[in-house]
């Protein structure tokens, strides 16, 4: 899919109220955030720099204020809390569905979330008390608590006499669920099937147990999996009893594929995906400096092995010249399996049951592209420095880098992801380290065997 | 979010599969089949090599073939399809929604889609052929035809008489959409609501305009947003003149984010997110060959840098011990920059509009863990090589290196996207390219101006 297409209404509307912020004419500004949705407001509001974020986020219709907070990433959230005052900050809670409410208060000052809880209603309270029970990261937290439950022994036409006085129903409600007497989830009922079927008709004949129900323990990451497996549209939620306690909607879903996603990619390069583009440089830099770190200690390995090998570097220079291209093609064919695996990992799709045909196969493909690329490498140091045994020497290193690079880019991530580190954060560091030592090891040694 | 818990099912499924497959157990296999959905289906067959891909295949219940072949990756499907015979074909597709369909006949042998188009109704087949006008990609391409639309001047009572007769509604049904006499989309009407509300009450009375449709040209990325930015669980789609022609469910959008976003991650490692990972060994290695091919390219660029140094690196060999961390400090502080304007560009939040206070900031975090690295780095080659010009180099061409990595981070992808090419691509190659050959330059440059 080509990007370039993608999001240019976002890039419109950031780049017409970058202008009007510029220009002072808060009128306008105000009246253009009045056009954006929640969600738009919040990206628009992630790509501003901190200055003018805020004097935006002063614009913003207070009705608005809770679901941006809701939809910006953890680090910017907290950049606008800091920014409101008390009332500004109960008032968004108080507007919030109680899923959403759950998230956000956690990043609120704990006086000010015994005050958003005393404020509730009993029922609404219990409700959001058993949210916030279940730990970060699974069903329990992503769940709605209000659902509409109906008994399997009444027939269509109690059931619909019961939603007339009930009146509003949850937004997108397309089951009803059916709960025993002890409030146990047994199926669901299409709301479509009340209006199609006949009115005498009893629940129990209607009920759809096809959709199991999803434990609040469960991951978020295994949630997104079934329902992407199943296409759920929604899924009941139930405790350890099988007592059903909330229902997930597959918009909320989203939100978790898309994190998950972008942590990917985000890790890969030692960064959160809950950062804020415009942090203060100063925290920024701190989280960058670790990362640096860890990769320097790599860089000074591979400047040890090369180290080892002073006394033959000193005679043939063309060794120098030549190391990085040892190095950076073991790099980048590792990097390739690596990004394989990680994902399959990720998908659930690789493990170790699968990893020796996986292995047998990068090695082959490795070796493949080591036949053809030393052969091109060699002729290019032949032309370059035409002398026979350092073409040969190099031919020999890159086809030994290419072949540990695929081994690593199969066993690193694999033992990682046992050792339960996230391989997605630390294998590239470990790939790089290897392919670079092993390429200048190879390289080197090699070359004073046979340079003398 | 922690990798290590997700997907733990789909992991013992495979195993458990993998165990059987290997003992002959057909009859087991052909069992623990049944009980996975076609999207489960789908995630195991991608994690079988192809020989024991194809025995599962067989193993198959026929009438879930369609959704599985719709839910597996582009390169394995055709490895599914290949293996098919044009009755099991037939059959799959016939089991299909029109808007999946649609997406398998492009890999069906052109004179079995005009089989299959023959097969059906007229309704079906124009309807079918209107997705397909659609190019691919776009919200034409992703949406159901097959909708419920109701007129605004009859009643409650009037569209519940009808929707009886009409008997079965679509899955998720939980919007009508009122359309006028030319089929023209004016809003929609909650299901809910033909419950809660009085039958004589008009549609008008309770239409709901505040979901704008969307557009059957709409590319895939901006309908993802749309969906993520208003939460939706359901659009409608129009054509240009506005007349009703589908229905986009958000459990399609899953499937659209997914990908993007695997496209992000695979691109960066020249790899794609369709491609098979038990593809034949030739096939892969054909085209991890091009990768290779051009990063091979840059590297030699970064080693004709250091060649023009030869003659420094013959008096200094401790330059070409440290020469790597140089280039690599700055490769991963590039890197950084780079993941997080990637990100932003697909997101839509960077642009030329913000560029230059990200630039700016940037600039300034690299500039600081310059500082703080390069003295750290200084040190260790001052305590290594006891040469305090050589740690003094090496600090100053840290330095330099790691701004300009920043600044290239920045600019390099925002350039790529202008020329309209794929920064996730291509972005990682232009920047070490520049990381390298900067890096080299500044060391073996400034080395050979002070050591002499």
């Amino acid at each position: 899919m080509s990007d370039s297409a993608i999001y240019d209404k976002t890039v419109r509307q950031l780049r017409l109220l970058s202008q009007a912020l510029d220009s002072g004419k808060t009128a306008a500004v105000k009246r253009m955030l009045n056009t954006l949705s929640p969600g738009e407001i919040a990206n628009v509001l992630e790509s501003l720099p901190l200055t003018k974020r805020l004097v935006a986020w002063g614009l913003v219709d207070p009705e608005d204020d809770g679901e941006v907070l809701v939809h910006v990433a953890d680090e910017v959230r907290l950049s606008l809390i800091r920014d409101m005052d008390r009332e500004e900050l109960l008032a968004a809670a108080e507007s919030l569905d109680l899923d959403d409410l759950a998230g956000l208060l956690e990043d609120l000052p704990a006086a000010l979330t015994e005050e958003v809880l005393k404020g509730m209603d009993r029922e609404d309270r219990e409700r959001l008390e058993r949210v916030l029970s279940y730990p970060e990261d699974t069903a329990g937290r992503l769940m709605d608590p209000d659902v509409v439950t109906v008994r399997a022994d009444v027939s269509v036409d109690v059931v619909l006499r019961y939603l007339r006085i009930r009146g509003e129903l949850p937004e997108h409600t397309d089951y009803l669920y059916v709960v025993n007497r002890r409030g146990q989830y047994t199926g669901r009922l299409a709301v479509t099937q009340l209006i199609t079927q006949k009115p005498e008709r009893s629940v129990a004949e209607l009920i759809d147990d096809s959709q199991p129900a999803i434990r609040a323990g469960t991951s978020m990451g295994e949630v997104a999996a079934e329902f992407e497996n199943h296409r759920y549209v929604s899924a009941p939620v139930v405790d350890d009893e099988n007592v059903l306690v909330g229902r997930i909607t597959v918009d909320d879903v989203l939100d978790v594929v898309r994190d998950e996603a972008e942590h990917s990619v985000m890790s890969m390069a030692g960064l959160h995906e809950e950062d804020d583009m415009f942090a203060p440089i100063w925290a920024a830099s701190r989280r960058r400096a670790l990362w640096l770190g860890i990769n320097l200690i790599t860089a000074f390995l591979a400047s040890w092995v090369i180290g080892n090998f002073e006394a033959t570097l000193e005679k043939v220079v063309a060794l120098a010249v030549l190391m990085p291209v040892v190095a950076s093609m073991g790099g980048i064919a590792g990097t390739q399996t690596l990004t394989l695996i990680v994902r399959g990992l990720a998908l659930g799709q690789v493990s170790w049951d699968n990893a020796k045909p996986l292995l047998w196969r990068e090695i082959m493909i490795s070796a493949l592209n080591g036949a053809l690329w030393s052969v091109v490498v060699a002729g290019v140091a032949q032309l370059w420095f035409g002398d026979l045994r350092l073409s040969l020497v190099i031919a020999a290193a890159i086809a030994i880098n290419l072949v540990t690079a695929a081994f690593c880019g199969v066993m690193i991530p694999l033992t990682l992801k046992r050792f339960a580190i996230d391989p997605a954060l630390a294998g590239g560091v470990v790939l790089t380290t290897a392919t670079d030592c092993v390429g200048f090891l190879a390289f080197l040694g090699l070359a004073s065997l046979v340079l003398r």
